[in-house]
């Protein structure tokens, strides 16, 4: 492996310090999975079982947790949830299946619960079988240090190429209840567009039930994570999981169109859209944080799809990374997304610069004006359609030398 | 504007020294539309009225030239084309069509054509109105010096990122007439698959009439240029047109279904995937060339789908840039090219190599004769999906930094 890459520049000024929620305690080991002198397992345990949902990859290869978790989703309910990083365990074939049964089994018999209540996610290397003997022979030390403070410790565990850990938490009211959402995330390549997300989990102590936690769930994550690209390439192991342990109190909610959980899926959706930011702030290379607006577009999916093709566009991503503000390769994004649009009608801007309008080059545009904007490390660019009423917004980071450098120097 | 970029390592050996076709004569100069010190201008005049059939660009933002094309094209008749670099004379709205009526006109008046006989293509940056004064200004010189023998000049003064100029000729007959196929292309970045192509045109000798010249040209395109991708982004400037001067006698040839064609077919489907490929092999920043074979598949639409799946990863790029064997990342663009496929039938080969079988690492893969692969400079991938018969090839190359350095250092 290389030396830990230094700090991205796109890094949050502080890192928040999450609220401990009851019923849920979360531990870290080193196992040397395959990274040495740093944490790569992380448990956490429910004290009762909790209420789960989840969202995961749309790959046709999905990893071996993935399936698992995918099959045990339907009952709803979860003891434990146990991550490795530095192994993917996806394309590993039987062996990959029964490394994840051998590592759910072991952790179920040792906290009395049923392999179906474990939930597990692995992210690192592709194709490496997985040595589950590893995880299983820390499960004791885990179980036995697990402490309700110890979200931030798991975020660390979690990380592959990342180069700082991800936590958002926010608290809210359901009726009268106060209740607190925490969630970490992992990136920071293989992060795509449109499908669930890489790994991302989220605890509550709200009281609500699996049907309705699942609905506030795939409705943040179109949102959130859903609008985030850093290099178009989706992950086999994407895997968000959201868990209430309902220790807040008040009636348990299974009902998602009750009004009363209104507040509790506008903080939800605000935790995964921070984590899904925080995300493409540690992209691989990533010097430039990128917000792409299209407006005026015929219908929301089209001014998605037209939005995701600039912030997919590598001619689009290494000007951003040159610092150049080259909207003729904007147009050329929009013109090859396949979706309406036209020419004579695109407006493009930098900010708050207009670079372009009805066709051509904005006569008032001022190449000085842009240039010192295109230096800042928040970059928004807006295509204005003209066409319809339709808007969409995504994220993405710049294409630098370093994404390649990363991705061709070592074996990730 | 850098440099001139040192020659791709991926070059051709040797260049073809195609034979001169009767009724078509050559010139270029440096018109100083852009680049200071080389041509930038070339013309073809055809001493007779030729045919051509054309395949041009999806983008929603087409050049101004491309419009001018479409429009003319119906009539089916060229007696010149003028091509500048420099500048794509794209996304230039009014001031943009004006200038390529200028200069449309401006070439019809000297040599005594309609100016739907004139066709055009610029290729260069987007955005910059063009000055057609400066091409009309050198009018007079091209036609003065015309020249049958001009084409790889010709092929040398369409260049903008290229490192070498792209010609391919076959020679073939049609019943006992024997004619010539001669073409020049250019590169190299913005190119990107299932639309026409970046610029290219081609000439012969031969008598086939507009409209069987178009239906065999639209099937060339799709079995070559469509089958490539450098970067995934598409040009606004995409021109594909093919030429017949007649000159090499027999009966004209209208009905693209005469089986008196299929030679010809065939030669021009070589010279296309010959021009094809040499522009991969200048792909900004290649190093390597990639054959990506998709087999096995549910339909051909789908092997294709896949297969450009695996060539428009950038993770999948930038590992081949690193000479490593990940064959996990050709399974990830596998699982999400949203296309049928089964994990736990894949098969995955580098060259003979093969990796992955059934869903897991192949036990018998030598990890040592596959890094021995890897360092070549020609990689063929393939994805043996084992749920169909259809299968696909498309052409990609690798994705280093330098393609960044290229599109990041500097406005091109």
């Amino acid at each position: 492996m290389a030396a830990p890459a230094p700090l991205s520049p796109l890094a949050p000024k502080t890192f928040p310090t999450p609220p401990a929620i009851a019923g849920v305690r979360f531990a870290t080991i080193a196992a040397g999975v395959r990274y040495a002198g740093r944490t790569d397992v992380m448990l956490a345990l429910f004290d009762k079982p909790a209420q789960v949902a989840g969202v995961f990859t749309r790959s046709k290869c999905p990893s071996a947790p993935v399936d698992w978790c995918r099959t045990h989703l339907a009952a709803g309910e979860a003891r434990a949830l146990i991550v490795n990083s530095g192994n993917a365990n996806a394309f590993t074939g039987g062996v990959g299946a029964k490394a994840v049964a051998y590592v759910g089994e072991a952790v179920a018999q040792k906290i009395g619960a049923s392999p179906s209540q474990i939930f597990m996610a692995s992210t690192g290397v592709i194709g490496e079988p997985l040595d589950g003997g590893k995880i299983v022979a820390v499960i004791d030390a885990l179980a036995a240090k697990a402490d309700a403070a110890g979200l931030p410790d798991a975020a660390r565990a979690i990380m592959t190429t990342d180069t700082y850990p991800k936590l958002a938490t926010e608290r809210v009211k359901i009726g009268d209840v106060e209740v607190s959402i925490n969630g970490i995330a992992k990136g920071a390549g293989m992060i795509a567009p449109d499908m669930a997300t890489m790994l991302s989990f989220v605890f509550t102590d709200a009281a609500i039930a699996a049907p309705a936690l699942q609905a506030m769930l795939s409705k943040s994550a179109v949102r959130s994570f859903n609008c985030i690209t850093v290099d178009s390439d989706t992950s086999t192991s994407d895997t968000l999981l959201l868990f209430a342990t309902g220790t807040a109190g008040g009636p348990t909610i299974s009902d998602p169109a009750d009004p009363s959980l209104r507040p509790f899926q506008r903080a939800l959706d605000k935790v995964l859209l921070d984590l899904a930011h925080q995300v493409v702030r540690d992209g691989e290379g990533a010097r430039k944080f990128v917000e792409v607006r299209v407006e005026g577009a015929k219908s929301r999916k089209s001014a998605k799809r037209i939005a995701l093709s600039i912030a997919n566009s590598p001619l689009v991503k290494t000007a951003i990374a040159g610092e150049d503000a080259n909207w003729g390769r904007v147009v050329m994004a929009v013109g090859k997304a396949g979706e309406p649009a036209e020419r004579d009608k695109l407006d493009i801007s930098f900010g708050k610069f207009r670079v372009a309008c009805g066709g051509a080059r904005d006569p008032d545009y001022s190449e000085e004006a842009v240039s010192a904007y295109m230096k800042r490390d928040k970059i928004v660019i807006t295509a204005a359609l003209g066409i319809g009423r339709s808007s969409a917004k995504v994220w993405t980071c710049d294409l630098t030398k370093e994404y390649v450098a990363i991705n061709g120097d070592y074996r990730s």
